[in-house]
């Protein structure tokens, strides 16, 4: 009899910002499988009568098939990652491996969405965000001229941006040009914000401006978040113009 | 001596999406202030001893000065909204309100993160998003014109839209206005989700297109997530063509 796949987000950094779904979830979980740092993320909750399979990077289509064949086989199966899952993580993958099994061998599907690193930063920040786009500056899997052309259009808004994958071993100077495309249309002294680690004990948040940031202050980690033109400055924190 | 705010999203619905930080400082709190469906959604928390404040709609202002108060006064308070207080919630009223208070009077504060209900409505779906914007369609507070010109400007990139406060007693045509903005530049085949109450008992999911869906079964509590062109249909579930 086929079993569970629970696609789960544990939300950014530690057990404070996850769900108790997710946590429940992953405790009732036969087999827990994730990128390594992700299970990491959720050692709280392992018990030594689960299968653990820890994953390595690149290997996400592989470690999706394999989450699917164990649910198939009749396991409750956990495969977590950061943030919410629906948000550049690993549901689209997952849903893709469970679609292609025959729906008689299918297993239960639920997907368990989490706070994301957008969010999260902005929290950290006050309120900076009013309406807003969410954007991976990721070329891995789509041509580097469609994200210019996303952030191009979405640059001639007033929406607040929160951007993901900023930057990777190879991926060096596409911050730099996003900062190019930005200034096309928006203020210099607009906020822009690194937010490393959020929800982690290593986690730090700078301030700077869109004119001034330094991009190579950007890990992999950092969620950078752009502010909308009516953002203010009050006391330490970022308001949006918003009230509600 | 200065108490505490902490400015709480409960997530959509019941105590399964709430995190666990949020859970906490609920807990912690000397006094609970809140819209009262919203401090009813943590009503599973809450003590004899808690000074508990329910406010009405409309009342949101005068609700976040109250809390601020409270907080100067001394105490530990958790001004409590649903989905994620950054995202059309309480914090930039409630910051806004602190930063009035001079510095050496000022409670210390914390944005707690939360779930929000379009990702919340996303993972109901399958995995609908890939990049996406985020945008209120209440013109409470912005001329209707500014909200226009943003989904205008939204309809020709290729991000999916998670669409907040869709409908009112007096925000009736807006909708239908929105579907003719996106009409210009997407399919009328472009799937269009409906979710409603997402989180509660009560949760319901219709999924319709662009061209079809019906405004009129859209209630204020409604989350309108208009899909990205290259997401497909796969088995019961949305996917968004981006893998990671």
């Amino acid at each position: 009899m086929p079993g569970t796949l629970w696609i789960v987000g544990l939300g950014p950094g530690g057990p404070e910002l996850r769900t108790g779904r997710a946590t429940a979830v992953v405790s009732a979980a036969d087999a827990v499988v994730g990128y390594g740092p992700y299970v990491d993320q959720c050692a709280d909750l392992l018990r030594e009568e689960q299968l653990v399979e820890r994953g390595t990077m690149g290997q996400e289509e592989e470690r999706a098939e394999r989450a699917v064949a164990l649910a198939v086989e009749g396991r409750g199966v956990a495969l977590v990652s950061s943030g919410d899952t629906g948000i550049f993580g690993m549901a689209a993958l997952a849903l893709r491996a469970v679609a292609a099994v025959p729906e008689d061998r299918r297993p239960g599907v639920e997907v368990v969405p989490g706070v994301t690193a957008g969010t999260a930063a902005a929290a950290l920040l006050g309120a900076p965000l009013g309406d807003f786009a969410t954007v991976s500056l990721s070329d891995v899997l789509v041509p580097w001229e469609q994200v210019e052309s996303r952030l191009s259009a979405l640059a001639a808004t007033d929406l607040a941006l929160t951007l993901y994958n900023p930057r990777s071993r190879t991926r060096t100077w596409q911050l730099d040009r996003v900062r190019e495309l930005l200034l096309e249309h928006r203020d210099p002294a607009t906020p822009v914000a690194l937010a490393t680690d959020v929800g982690r004990p290593e986690q730090h948040v700078e301030v700077a401006t869109l004119g001034d940031f330094d991009a190579e202050r950007v890990a992999m980690r950092t969620l950078v978040l752009v502010a909308g033109p009516t953002v203010e400055r009050l006391g330490p924190w970022l308001v949006t113009a918003r009230g509600r």
